[in-house]
């Protein structure tokens, strides 16, 4: 193996270097204080638990994503998390059942896949997740709260889509399709593929339920689609719900950030199949797949003992930084320290280091590399005495 | 499989609830904090990467303790990482040859086993490197660095043992040892176990040289014990130079951190075997190993193309939070705030989020579980303007 080989990383595996990685580190902290001035509380699952409970309620789509080992005090299965719904899931169902729940999370996630050529094997997922809340009121503030992340990141230009898992359900109910159609005709609208659609709804004999499955991916736009849909879904009562929690989410969100444009979506099937109600993603440009992503998953907890309603969203710290059009400040200029232990100068220094950046040469060090970085050093007066003064020229070898 | 078994988490691999979790997150800030003013660049290497990449330089030892997966897009083996420090290398290889590097990381690393019954297998991991300085200046700045680690964790009392690889090398190239004897002899120093030792050095003809061998278990202590040394081992220049910065270190580190006790040790043999001198642990009441530690491991990065001296310590974050005798202030008080998506009380939240936490409740959430976190709330006076006055009686409904 050649050495440039060992200097190679696997595909979709990135590290963080100076600058990124302070910066990153920076928008990592303004959003868990951002979070945190929601009154959302951080949690920190482990990075590895057994696959039993990592695939709990979420169906089996994520175990494809997941790397596996073998727990060698066991022998039992663990999987490397490649999404943290379920382990915020079993978090919850140990939680006290009377009140509502919110949490917040930063962490690494592995996948064994890129789920589009776009994004990281190696994502940072940051998310958010209300539990134990019915009603638009959760979804209102988490996509409230999804949009501050995407604002704090400086993402723009942003526009989202509001689907209803609730409306695709329904009109099955009513289709009655064949467990192997129903499989066809999710995929289908998921890709948005009309004629694929249209060759499955043909199947349907009642005329208005066939119109009902062709409309779905046809529907996608803005009000006057929202308009369109009432009528062509006239009539049931659970589409109806869905429509009107739609309508309601979309325009309290329209007025709180009226630069977002919002589109309805009717076949946004995104993910994972384990979102029960509403559903959103937000786009920006320049990005082949969502920025962000969340919805409703009632009943996640189910397996754990535990079933509540269940609201999030999540992101990739990574791509929000990727993606931001923030202005990153320059660093604050450092203090530059001749080299010694002399215990004046090591006592100057600590006392420095409680407010400034100082660099200590070591012997033989160039200031070179440091002189960019700091405007003041210090050195010994006329005096013995060690002082700050404005970085002109430097000796680094001053102590001695 | 019942409910009460995916609940469980893996022996050894913890997950971190609130309040415990943002302790943590503060304790990490501050510690990069403290690593930046010091000049400490922050990376944040992948968590997982080819193979031979994670165990170039650093021996096999490191190879049983790594969780392992294939690459499905090309079916070559990657590693979980277990150390962060052949990665800080492959790092360190692509930067410039001519200055000193000072890399910080804090990071999750995974491990197939404990090392001990008292150590994680998910720590996170957090160190600081020094690269391309040799001699007892970068010992010193290093070994600083991890006592205000300790010191920022409020760890104490605290001894740290100081040892030296050069003095075992040395007397092994003396001892000319098979090489299965020397293994032996590396193994029965490493668990202190003298009359193993002693087997081992009966084999070795040279009284001199046999008495060199029995004496490295013998003399563990303080300064007593190094002038001991320096009369033992007299005349053997490596082992003069290796004494030599012991005494130094010890001597700058001593008068620096008075509270912390010194301890000589001549066959601190610990963990891996990439040091190749000064090497150095921290220890405190209570935790049955090293809370913190490290050592130089020049040549590293040797088999990335580029070697060059190297020194280093690491930490388990969770160690120093659970070790630490921190007081943890109670978080500054809440606003509570009642549901509804009225556009002025929005407007108030949004704003009084900027320097406060303002707990919105959700419709049918009881204040009870936010009342002992909040001092403030919000309420309409009598002209309906929405202001904040003292929590005394809340009513969650108010705003209907």
């Amino acid at each position: 193996m050649s050495e440039s080989d060992l200097w190679l990383l696997p595909d979709g595996v990135e590290e963080l270097l100076p600058p990124e990685a302070t910066r990153i580190e920076e928008l990592r902290r303004q959003l868990l204080d951002l979070y945190h001035s929601w009154g959302y509380e951080m949690i920190v699952p482990p990075l590895l638990e057994f696959l039993d409970s990592l695939l709990i309620g979420v169906g089996r789509d994520l175990e494809l994503e997941m790397f596996k080992v073998t727990d060698q005090l066991t022998g039992r299965l663990m999987g490397i998390r490649a999404d943290m719904t379920p382990q915020v899931a079993r978090i919850d169902s140990r939680r006290s059942h009377d009140v509502a729940s919110r949490f917040c999370y930063i962490g690494s996630v592995l996948r064994t896949k890129s789920p589009s050529m776009f994004s990281s094997r190696t994502p940072i997922q940051t998310g958010c997740e209300l539990y134990g809340v019915v009603g638009s009121a959760a979804d209102i503030e988490i996509i409230s709260l999804m949009l501050e992340t995407l604002n704090l990141a400086k993402i723009s230009p942003l526009h989202m889509d509001i689907a209803h898992v609730g409306v695709y359900q329904a009109i099955l109910a009513e289709a009655k399709l064949s467990k192997i159609q129903s499989e066809e005709l999710f995929e289908a609208l998921r890709r948005k593929a009309i004629p694929e659609v249209d060759e499955i709804a043909a199947t349907i004999p009642d005329k208005a339920i066939r119109q009902k499955v062709m409309a779905l991916p046809r529907l996608a736009g803005g009000k006057e689609k929202m308009k369109e849909a009432r009528k062509i879904f006239a009539g049931n009562p659970d589409i109806e719900y869905a429509l009107d929690e739609m309508s309601q989410v979309a325009a309290v969100i329209g007025e709180r950030y009226p630069e977002v444009e919002i589109y309805f979506d009717f076949c946004e099937m995104r993910g994972y199949k384990y979102y029960t109600g509403l559903v959103f993603a937000a786009y920006t440009e320049g990005l082949g797949q969502a920025v962000a992503k969340g919805g409703r998953y009632d009943e996640v907890g189910r397996d754990f003992g535990r079933g509540r309603p269940a609201m999030g969203f999540s992101v990739d710290l990574k791509a929000l930084y990727r993606m931001g059009k923030r202005e990153w400040a320059q660093p604050a200029g450092a203090i530059l320290a001749p080299n010694g232990q002399d215990a004046e100068l090591w006592e100057l220094i600590r006392q420095l280091r409680r407010s400034n950046r100082v660099i200590q040469l070591m012997p033989g060090e160039e200031a070179g590399h440091w002189a960019s970085h700091c405007d003041r050093q210090i050195v010994r007066d006329e005096s013995g005495q060690w002082i700050v003064k404005p970085l002109t020229e430097f000796n680094p070898n001053h102590v001695k």
